[in-house]
């Protein structure tokens, strides 16, 4: 009997591993020290130090590994293992930390994909997936407001690109650098110079700026206002409204019991009626 | 029998086109090509590439004749059709890019035209319009303090070019320029620059800075409290409270149906006593 | 009796002329004129405008005298009148004006009062009215925070007037420029050059920076959050609260109903028994 | 009798002196003249003032000395007042400032410590001690978005020392540097100066830019939103939601009565059938 409960046994021992505070912790202990080994590489260090590191990082990238394969071979659906997008996540750089590279322009890929290995604390941090999601669910509540925004960005591109690609080649050459030149107006980085510039052959050209500043400025706030509202209308009343709504669903019972006893007296009379 | 009948068919075969998704999709395609001749046009292009997007915004404009023509010839309230502030736009922009225009200055006024066609694709999308109308509908709320903020800057747009216009002709020579001004002021834009130069003269005039910031920020600050209260009041209670009040209605019929039960039961009593 | 009557009934006339519609809109003419001469002067105007605008500005200070005069008259407590903050303001803008002045500097002083009478515009339409009070309700509100933020500042500002006052004079020379340029700093106005400046002599110096920002904003946005849920409290749900109150009273009353109804019936069945 | 009371008297007549509105006042006076005493510091004195203001140093700091040994002696439980944060922080404030100090270093940290002594005010005032513990209560809702933040200026801050450094040493020079020049970007503090430099060696490095800013305004603007949710959820909504829960009871206090009723009116009938 022995040898047939050995696989589940085994896979019970592996799951009990992969749930304990301290396999958490481990990871999470490994994942800061590979922040803190990319963060250490970009300061100018003594070449045993940059050995050491090297070897560190690889020693990392082998750990995640046998983590990755550990954490699959814990999991009871595996379908649904391969199907979630931070298991993907981590499995594609940690697969893309091992390959190896030789010319400058790959290793610069590499250590790209290797910073991206801090964003695995976000994937094994409850708290933080949690976070994650729930910010990722507020996008399509933005969608159309954003479309609206990139539509009032380009007609104003298109403007100054139109009218002031004359007077400054760098800031309204095409519709392209028009909205980069727009964004940074519209993040009032040094907007009045922008301004100044233009107002010199048009100086009616006030106009356009304050025009794009209130316009955006109105959309955003709005915007902010109809995402506090709609996340309230969701989220926050519920428990309240559920708390009122069990409350008169009580007071229903009653009347109804009221109503019975109303019911089963009556019952009495008209049968002692005859 | 047939000729009868041939109009409403036609009419109602018209209705069913312009209602179809697909035709819906081909005119936000058209929209969104028109959108990228305007900005592709902002590039240094070869002359090739040129005539083909003239000839193509030639097309486009008269693609979209049609399709107003459609519009209104598949609406059944024709006068509806035209009060339609939606409609009025689309047929101005069109009509306004077939005028021929020969010289530079009515160029210029020709593609300004051409690129609020991008709007058009705000009044065809129906998210977007109903978008635009709430976002109209916000506007009222704001009109008073609005003119709150214009009193504000008035006054001190006024003081500035009072005291500071032999500081800075530039900055503070007439009431538009300080006005102008102190827009900046309040985006924070290099304000400091602006009022380091007016202190050399007058030591003291940080607190006129100082003033007008709190003023505004606070003035802003609360229209925007007070915007989110308004709204709120609005909108998001409403459905909560509908449901609540649905369901007071439905213990209020169970007690009236507890009423006509007693007294049911009174009659039954008040009958058998003779 | 005439002779008796005519003062009460040139009173009620007088009345009737202050509350007219045609009275105050000529009001807000007059001080839209002024506001207009005010700005006006700010151009630099052939000498007949100028003169032009010195009679129209006494003729408005006459009209407002008058104004005055005639709204005094027409009230019927005089008392209240007298205390009211807002015609205390009038009264004093307008008296003000009346003072001739010669010398240039009580010149600026004497078109600086005029500039204020602006401000009628806010004492004389009720809106604005309601609002500038609707504002002032929100300072005492703000009084701890603002405190609190007076104290970081100043904290702040001796410590920087302390290490950073050889860095440079003008920035952190005394408490009080020091706290100008905190204010600088709290606006993100150039606050980098500020920063590098004084981390060249400090290189730890950037946690001063940043934990001032952080602080400022922590308080800041909680004051803000602060301010929405007081505000919500007090207003927002009392209207709904109200009408739920209502609902609930009806079904209050119509259980009351109810228990009437079995009183009787219990005395009609306990009156047969015998 | 007398000597036995004495100390209870004593004692009794120290808690009065202790709480009296004029022990408070006198308090906060004497924080707030040495909180000026150390603002007049930082300007260029005569020696007779700086020493005037040397011998009210001393004085205020022998004066706080006493207050905090009166109020310990006032305190009844002696061990929660050695546990209170504000007391310990009060009186390390105080030690810190008896402590005599010879070298210039010393000195500076001296003065260092009398500018805390204005936090003293936050400690006396009840109003500001509530409002700061209502902050600090704030601070753990912010903190995995605060792990969050910093997870995205790391990843950021590698990527733009890793690619970055070579553009603008001083910038990007390392991950730390680099993370400064971030909080600036986020601050919109001229970060198109940076942008247009990296972006002459690297043309699309505005991606960079544009997705760190959009994503930190993004988490910024949730964490607010929650805020504002969940300190409503949990405050402003208790009182309205207990009041509908009484009136609801009283209904179903009232329903009570009506069953109560009609059980008696059963039991009435049911005994006079046989």
């Amino acid at each position: 009997m022995s040898p047939e409960m050995n696989p589940v046994a085994g896979f019970n021992q592996l799951r009990r591993i992969e749930t304990s505070k301290l396999f958490q912790g481990i990871v999470i202990a490994i994942i800061i020290l590979s922040a803190l080994t990319i963060g250490a590489k970009t300061y100018d260090l003594p070449p045993l130090v940059e050995q050491t590191l090297t070897v560190l990082d690889n020693a990392i990238t082998v750990f995640f590994l046998i983590e990755i394969l550990f954490r699959f071979a814990a999991c009871t659906d595996k379908k649904r293992f391969l199907l979630d997008g931070w298991n993907l996540f981590d499995t594609l750089v940690v697969i893309g930390s091992l390959i190896p590279l030789d010319n400058s322009e790959a290793v610069l890929l590499g250590r790209l994909l290797r910073v991206f290995r801090v964003l695995r604390l976000v994937s094994v941090v409850p708290e933080l997936r949690f976070l994650i999601n729930s910010l990722l669910k507020a996008i399509p509540r933005m969608g159309y407001i954003a479309l609206l925004m990139f539509i009032i960005f380009y007609i104003y591109a298109a403007m100054g690109a139109l009218f002031f690609s004359e007077v400054d080649e760098d800031l309204w050459g095409d519709v392209a650098i028009a909205m980069l030149t727009l964004f940074r107006v519209a993040t009032f980085e040094d907007w009045t110079d922008v301004m100044y510039a233009t107002m010199e052959q048009y100086p009616l050209s006030w106009l356009y700026y304050l025009t794009f500043i209130f316009l955006t400025a109105f959309v955003f706030l709005n915007m902010m206002i109809g995402a506090i509202l709609e996340v309230m209308g969701e989220e926050q009343n519920a428990a309240q409204a559920q708390k009122a709504h069990d409350e008169r669903d009580e007071i229903a019972r009653q009347l109804k019991a009221v109503q019975d006893q109303l019911q089963e007296l009556t019952r009495h009379i008209t049968d002692r009626q005859p």
